[in-house]
């Protein structure tokens, strides 16, 4: 694939494992679509699915998904401490690869355009897809829940969906369309049980209060470590990248006179964000992804015709 | 490809692009074999192609490519610096991915056998395919060049093939072939033009004098820039790799009050060793390939079997 897009949807089920199966089966069954990964909670019973697909495949993928868990999962019998609107909850698409964000805005209004009308599940636009400043924040969107809008849909305007009508579908709610960047979930662990140190490492490194673009970041005890943790979102890593929150955090860290123990990352994290963190401590000059044997297979695969492209859709 | 070979066969001939063309079509007409790159000196009138290829087919795209030379190529015509013992001067297999050097030397064999057999050039094995010591080293296999092996083979002793009778191809020559460690050729620059200051680091820092294992190392003056460099082969970048590497010289250079200005990589480098880099730098606590978006990507097209493996030979 030479464009890709990411698509999370998350759903309103996670303790039946063959409901979650025939969800990712869903994607699955739209031509290009991949399933990276499923990650099911039983206590909030939720499971998130990340697939990939190109631009042209991927909304027929969210649609098929879509429709499947408004088959299966009634929301009206959902019991889950997290807040839901829909048993299509959320779905964002996200620009990976050859795709700008607002071809994935309009990867989500086509999406939500079709969530209505073939499944007349009324939908709400957040993040780049927001129709209206006030939903682009999702939390903003989701407040009260399944429940508060049930009663309040057709009632205030305010709350009047972006695409269908002020009725939710009688079992699946409705569901909440966006477009956002591609976000790495990165934490550093520092040699410390002062938590309140770490807060203030996080203050110091994030861009709300003054630090990087494009970074967010938390303090949070390790009980199981005995030691603090700096837990960043990176929301646009090609500004600030993995080595770029390392060393900041780091920094003030060593202001405080405390040592960073190691760092992880949390979910997936792009080759680039690697290969960039690599360019710059080893301040190579020449570094290009093409450098990198495998990528050369992979480009002498495309053109000999016989890789993915070639056989995709 | 779950399995690589890469082949990086030596011709004399990088004067004329339509032979190096053709050798390289020569290559990429045994199935699943990938040129991944040609470099032509038109200096030394030498060009070495590099190739990637499942175990299974790597000798049949390596015999085919030396046939064509043998056909294309007439050494006692042949003018240029460098030593050479034939038209397809050295063969090299590298164990690049699921692929042991023992595989490697068996495949060089094999090669070996069916130059003599099938193309009537002897065979000299060097390196990890070497089947006397005296021969390990190429620069002794090859000492003296095409002249002075056409004047020895057939009356020194010690002189004669390891596959085939001792005559020369009329036109060919002889053929060089081995199993060899991938070689990641790696470049620290330093800001001075202290040429005698980047020795005395290369020297510190290379397994021959007490320094890394698996490094070799030598300093150069950069004319161009005014500086000097560290230039280095990483000949097992698993047990040192670039970050050991760079981290080495820099403390060398630190101690005699020099900067690193930057690094390069010449020629491909597998991008586990950029990896291992960012890992090490970013104290990783959990880094895996399962984590890269675009791993999983291709682990789901394996897994639909619709990847490079399903499509292959």
């Amino acid at each position: 694939m030479d464009r890709i897009v990411e698509c999370v949807p998350n759903f309103s089920e996670g303790r039946d494992p063959s409901v979650v199966a025939a969800l990712a089966a869903a994607v699955e069954s739209a031509a290009g679509a991949l399933v990276l990964g499923v990650h099911t909670d039983p206590d909030h019973n939720r499971s998130v699915v990340t697939f990939a697909a190109p631009p042209d495949t991927v909304v027929e993928a969210a649609v098929r998904a879509v429709a499947r868990a408004a088959e299966l999962i009634d929301l009206t019998e959902h019991r889950g401490e997290h807040p839901r609107l829909g048993a299509a909850d959320v779905v964002p698409f996200v620009p990976v690869r050859g795709v700008t964000m607002g071809e994935c805005v309009a990867l989500a209004r086509e999406a939500g355009r079709r969530i209505w009308d073939e499944l007349g599940i009324p939908v709400y636009f957040y993040e780049a897809a927001a129709l209206r400043p006030e939903r682009r924040n999702l939390a903003d969107v989701r407040r009260g829940g399944y429940e508060l809008l049930r009663e309040e849909i057709d009632v205030k305007p305010e709350r009047a969906p972006d695409v269908g009508e002020p009725r939710l579908h009688p079992r699946a709610g409705a569901c909440v369309v966006g477009a956002r960047p591609l976000l790495i979930a990165y934490n550093v662990n520092l040699k410390t049980n002062d938590l309140a140190l770490a807060r203030r490492v996080a203050r110091a490194v994030r861009g709300r209060d003054g630090g990087l673009p494009e970074l967010k970041a938390l303090g949070f005890e390790l009980h199981s470590r005995g030691v603090v943790q700096v837990s960043m979102n990176l929301t646009g890593y090609e500004r600030t990248g993995l080595h770029q929150a390392f060393e900041a955090v780091r920094r003030e860290a060593e202001k405080l006179g405390v040592e960073v123990l190691g760092s992880e990352i949390v979910g997936l994290v792009p080759q680039a964000a690697i290969d960039r963190a690599a360019e710059h401590f080893l301040k190579l000059e020449n570094y290009s992804p093409d450098l990198v044997l495998e990528n050369r297979i992979a480009a002498a695969l495309r053109r000999k015709g016989r890789g993915p492209e070639a056989a995709g859709p």
